[in-house]
């Protein structure tokens, strides 16, 4: 049914079809300054329904959100020695304000671990306000060089968590905790990819981080994308901005604290994960539009019974939009094809004599005709079945192309298919340098059963290495 | 049941007392760089309500939203004459990125018409592209001299909604749309404030507008607060960014566009509007806390009937907390009326021995005992109550401190304790320059008859002037 040639095929050029399908399915445009984005209502509605499952998420764990400055005195970000070496080359710096010179330069926030420790420090005094539980939804600005949308951006929207914890054990459950039942349950029940969880190597650590746990998932073209991240801070941030706390004795010590992040990246992912030659496919759980409904012919039955079955289906609590719009009914399958939408329900006036209308499923291309009275049930059952669907294929894919090899020169091979997966002890210092040198990096780490360890120097542990976005 | 002395009384210092509530009830703190602040948690929350009613209004009038880049080319800014002469003097600008200096600085957006404007251009072709309705919730800099928590801070958070339209009558009609069902709506219905309606003079105007509509309410103190604007912007910034569309006959014609914007401000206008000497007073409607339910002392009795009425009020669907903290129950009282919660319900050994438990309301300091199977029922009433007599209360205000008057020096001398309303034809010019002398400005101008007028030029204006915020 769809239009031939509207979008660049996958094999033919992954980063082309990429491009093709955010500007064809009016997720977002390039921005007039280098490397940012306009983020347009379709691709924004998406964010806003990642936005909500997070957020619900977040609160459930018992984070609170609130809102820090964008600007940041410069002087903040060199209090973490490793924090400013990772994050100088990406700054944008404001030198300029109200018509004058600023003695002291402010950046813009990269990240916010160094004002938020500064208002920590501030807010904690006993471990009676302990744990601290905070959470952000904003926009961070990192230059740069190589901009691609939603995956790369000089400016992102985002969440950014942050923590403080009496203990170094409290910490790490709790970044745990938000890894786990915040971001993989997303991820997996709402986005539909199946990950690899597992903690970064050394090299691949966050600027300041003692450990940082990742959510990696597999692409279309079999690359990786670091989907979420969790980080503990260990006491580095407590250290630097003074977040001390008194326990029951009455002894002052250091807090642990953590940090943790998802961005507008993770449409970046929904679109490379479950993408296919006609477009974007979103999930029914994420979907803005679940069903659209299309009447094949503009005439008196074939409207009355398309306003019936919105109806219904609204009364069923399904997202719903009916498209009379312009255009020729090819024309307007395409276009809601490649916007992803998981159910097409088209209303014709044939299937209508008797008593029939179609549904079509965006990820499979099944067709099936349903009685008008079944129409909710029926629709229901199909949104369901594709997002369980979605989640197998994505699992399938991962599992299918992730090959166990035995050596460092295996791992590159194997890596310009997919990922691979191999004994750390063979990777470590050397074997990751090598690779790095092939564009394949060390995307996580993990026990041999497949769980996420406490540290990079446990014993036995493998590594999933690839290329990556 | 207050403490005394927590907050300093409004007749000593109403500034003085503004800064306290916002300290006490942990709404922001100051941020580190000049002029920016940190919204906490419950003062967060309270803006996540504003936002959820706002928006669901603003897509109620058919609205999308989509997100716009933080940076715009400085050379945008300059397209529309006036609008640059207006934001010039309060940009922020980044001169380095990446750690290079930037080609062209990029400033850090004080409001967004011009990238808009450019993106407009492109998306609108034909009549059939319009209206295109925007908006985006997003943070804004304007660098402030003198900056003041909530109502003028160097960075604050809001949504601006931008509308190109095919014609001046299409676009008028959706600005004021947009000011009475979105705006007035939320502020008197949600927020419980009664506001003036009017337009702006041509000296009080956004820059770049051709007619500025305002909602104008009054503070404890009898100043005024712009609380939310809607703009007409003519064809100024369709003809600087070249937004044209093709009309049926094929003839190429400029948009009108308008634009429009509410912010945490509100949160100030709230603040303002309702608080007393014991702090904030929340209405009802927009409280993320409706009730907190506080048990006199810690027994088993208490305990189960705390659980018992938090569980009947949740399945009303009224938002409860409980508070078992630490401190006394003193403090504890003290500090939700700091916070403003609607209702405090008290659970003690004596009451409960009658089967009865105590509301106590927080506008008028009302108590009343209710049956503990009641509860639930009057909580509801007193919640509507309350809602209904704190708009009243600031109608009330509202009409009982607007002074009519019939010369520039009566004005001047009514401004001292509230508005004054007076023929514009008294001040338009001379008086309003006048009148500035003193800090007294033009807060609208409206009909006779109270309503809204189309342009400054009609005939038989009124206008209202004010001290203002």
């Amino acid at each position: 049914m769809a239009q031939q040639g509207v979008l660049t095929p996958q094999n033919e050029d992954f980063p082309r079809w990429y491009q093709d399908v955010v500007a064809k399915a009016e997720l977002a445009d390039n921005g007039p300054v280098r490397g940012t984005m306009v983020i347009r209502p379709y691709g924004y509605s998406i964010w806003e329904h990642i936005q909500s499952e997070i957020d619900q998420r977040i609160k459930a764990a018992g984070a609170q959100n609130a809102y820090f400055p964008l600007f940041i005195p410069e002087s903040y970000l060199s209090r973490e020695a490793e924090h400013v070496e990772g994050f100088s080359p990406e700054l944008a710096v404001v030198t300029h304000a109200g018509g004058e010179q600023l003695t002291e330069p402010v950046v813009v926030r990269p990240t916010s671990e160094t004002v938020i420790g500064e208002f920590m420090a501030k807010w904690v005094q006993s471990h009676r306000d302990l744990p601290l539980l905070l959470n952000q939804w904003a926009n961070v600005v990192r230059w740069e060089m190589r901009p691609r949308m939603f995956l790369r951006t000089s400016e992102f929207l985002w969440q950014e968590g942050h923590t403080a914890h009496a203990t170094f054990e409290d910490a790490a459950a709790y970044a745990r905790q938000i890894h786990h039942d915040v971001y993989n349950d997303f991820i997996q029940n709402v986005l539909g990819v199946q990950v690899y969880l597992g903690i970064k190597s050394t090299s691949e650590r966050f600027a300041g981080a003692t450990n940082t746990m990742t959510c990696e998932g597999m692409m279309g073209d079999g690359k990786a994308l670091q989907m979420a991240t969790s980080h503990e801070l260990g006491q580095n941030f407590a250290k630097a901005f003074d977040i001390k706390f008194q326990d029951e004795s009455g002894t002052s010590a250091y807090c642990y604290t953590t940090s943790w992040g998802a961005s507008t990246r993770l449409i970046g992912g929904l679109i490379m994960a479950h993408g296919d030659d006609n477009g974007l496919v979103v999930p029914p759980r994420l979907a803005p539009i679940q069903v659209v409904v299309l009447p094949v012919r503009d005439d008196e039955a074939v409207n009355a019974a398309v306003d019936r079955v919105g109806d219904q289906l609204k009364v069923a609590g399904i997202r719903v939009t009916t498209d009379r719009g312009r255009g020729s009914f090819g024309r307007r399958v395409t276009d809601w094809e490649i916007k992803g939408v998981p159910i097409r329900l088209e209303v014709g006036p044939r299937d209508l004599a008797e008593g029939l209308v179609t549904l079509a499923r965006r990820d499979s291309g099944e067709k099936v005709q349903v009685r008008l009275e079944d129409v909710a049930s029926a629709t229901t059952n199909m949104l369901e079945e594709m997002q369980t669907a979605i989640l197998a294929a994505s699992r399938h894919r991962l599992s299918s192309r992730t090959a166990d090899v035995t050596s460092v020169a295996e791992a590159a091979e194997a890596a310009t298919a997919g990922f691979a997966r191999l004994p750390w002890d063979l990777v470590r210092g050397e074997g990751e340098t090598q690779l790095r040198t092939q564009a394949i990096t060390v995307r996580c780490l993990q026990r041999a059963d497949g769980s996420m360890p406490d540290h990079e120097n446990e014993a036995n542990l493998t590594c999933i290495v690839a290329k990556s976005y």
